[in-house]
């Protein structure tokens, strides 16, 4: 039996995890649940799989919760009930599936209390990547990414010596808007954003997906989670999202990873790797005509991606201000408070009015996404002041 | 140092080989190179390669060749000279690249004196599976396939657990008439049997490629090499020839091996593995636009397919009939003394007039081997009889 606790229980991961995990009940146990305020959706989920804990971080959330469930699961709040979570001690293998850099705390304590984790919070390799991945390698656990190119690039790089990899290929949708010009992105609403061709996913990512800066932290996640240098990571649009991503050997072969397009496949690859078992993910019908494109990335039209690139070379913490200017952007245009094609402009101007910290502390890497936050902040204010006038 | 021989070295696939060999002076060394007839070229290669035997089959090639070669290579000639090449002390892999049953002979002479074996030749496995397989496994020995489909395959199974293997799909180009109705196919010459769309290879494999009995032989070595029940191993065509054969797995995922055609990575692929090396092989550029399309083959126009299904699974002597009688049919057709579409129908003549001999020996294979040969023969002659009249 292997016990599973899951951070981010009620999203778009974490429900689809409890899916695979429903059909194996033999294998695997859920010990921990833990949520950000969705106190109905967890209820049920505590309801169906028992666990001994379960948190809201959100204290209202919590109460509601509290004032209405009298069962045996132990019910937390905030922060400190999220770590606790992370690190029960009878706990295999803790799935990270928070949104954004909320992920980076709780994965570090899981991986301090020796859990192996399945990384579906890609955000903490592109903040910390250089204090998760050693901290992993002293602690001896595993660390199994959730993203379906990176379950994809574990799959082709399986079995295979790590000195004969050429080159990792991630694929891109390229998004609901690929092929579209700069002059035609100016005009793009939130719901458009939200319409992605192959994936149902939550709304950051969707919109990370739009922009292709998605793609840009997949590259310096792929970097983190494979010691690849950024040199031998491309990018390849793949408009079918059928090949998951691909790795390039020394000799010219090519392995690839094809599927449809279910996160309950990498989901629980994760979880049984090396092994695989019989999933719920349906499976491709090649007696269906089938056409599966490739095309080099848009590179100057989608700008996030060689932004993503660009502070992944220079580490320390620009990734880290990378991203958390990221998410400001991102929420400020789903709240329409910004153009779609402003979102790349504020990382930007974020990143490059940021004092690099080379191999930075984990304090430094919170204060630089504090940092990060405020100034992205304000260059929303800003933009919106001078929209008004 | 690795030590090779290459029996059909003036072949297509012994040729490369010896590019691929060329390559890696430091790693490979030729022991023996045998060929058929082809005196002057083997001359070139003795030149080159340095190797302690070399064999010319057809006794009157060897002649010539001692008449002008006075170097330390011996010359060696017939069967009895092939054998002793394939059974070199000196040898780690041979590597057996003759064209039709010639192949299995010296293949199991090769497996009895404890070699690796490189298998180019599939009619081996098609005729003897069962015994050669089991030799392979008595003596311990490594049997690795050559043909680009089943080193795709090799290479997507390398790491993976058997038991989770749900499917092998074997891509096929589909040959140069691909969408041909039996109509079309009526008038169809050599010369345009022979313009294969993306491989370029020796003649009897081309018309295979064109009538699909080349797919179905590749699902009979498949099904030897790999273990697999005919009931898990589908042919997709995939015309553009890039994706070189998958693997669906029990979760639903599926590995594919993909590279340019260009035979010479599975050949190293076979002498390096489960080792990588840089090789001569052109790689895949992804930044030119590629579109990779897959679809059912057509097997009510190409019945070789279907014909390889039914003879596999009867077992015996019956592929080695069907291999036979193909051999002798795409001969009849290279000499313009049979149409096309008759290949396939001299097959299946052949093979439901044959009382198929279930766990046969060595002994009784060469014997139906020879059965088939003569009463395909017999077909042609009736055929070209019936035509002149």
């Amino acid at each position: 039996m292997h016990h599973v606790a899951i951070l981010g229980s009620t999203g778009s991961i974490g429900t689809q995890a409890l899916d695979v995990i429903a059909h194996h009940p033999e294998l695997y146990r859920i010990t921990a649940l833990a949520a950000y305020h969705n106190d109905k959706l967890l209820e049920t989920q505590i309801e169906k799989f028992n666990p001994s804990v379960a948190v809201l971080i959100d204290d209202r959330a919590a109460i509601r919760l509290r004032s209405r469930y009298h069962g045996s699961t132990k019910i937390l709040t905030g922060e400190e009930g999220l770590l606790q979570a992370a690190t029960l001690s009878a706990t295999d293998t803790v799935l990270t599936a928070m949104v954004g850099a909320s992920g980076i705390k709780p994965t570090i304590a899981a991986v301090e209390a020796g859990k192996n984790i399945a990384l579906a919070n890609k955000e903490t390799l592109v903040a910390a990547g250089e204090i998760v991945t050693q901290l992993v390698r002293e602690k001896g656990v595993q660390l199994l990414p959730v993203d379906s190119e990176h379950s994809a690039l574990m799959q082709c790089l399986h079995g295979e010596s790590p000195k004969t990899v050429k080159r990792l290929l991630i694929t891109a949708s390229g998004g609901p808007f690929r092929g579209y010009t700069t002059e035609q992105l100016k005009t793009i609403t939130v719901e458009q954003c939200l319409r992605h061709p192959n994936w149902s996913m939550g709304k950051k990512i969707t919109v990370d997906s739009a922009t292709l800066v998605n793609k840009g932290l997949e590259v310096i996640e792929a970097k983190w989670l494979f010691g690849i240098d950024y040199d031998n990571i491309d990018v390849v649009v793949h408009p079918q999202s059928i090949v998951h991503s691909m790795v390039e050997f020394i000799d010219g072969s090519t392995i690839a990873q094809l599927g449809k397009p279910d996160m309950r496949l990498p989901i629980q690859y994760a979880l049984t790797y090396p092994e695989r078992l019989p999933s719920p993910a349906p499976i491709m019908d090649w007696n269906v005509m089938t056409s599966l494109e490739f095309m080099p990335p848009d590179k100057k039209t989608f700008r996030g991606l060689e932004l993503a690139y660009r502070v992944g070379r220079s580490e320390g913490t620009m990734p880290c201000v990378f991203n958390a200017a990221n998410e400001i952007a991102v929420n400020a245009f789903l709240s329409s408070k910004l153009p779609f094609l402003e979102i790349t402009n504020i990382i930007e101007d974020t990143v490059n009015h940021h004092h690099n910290v080379i191999k930075p502390s984990l304090s430094a890497i919170f204060t630089a996404d504090l940092w990060a936050r405020n100034y992205a902040q304000e260059l929303v204010a800003r933009y919106e002041r001078e929209i008004h006038r």
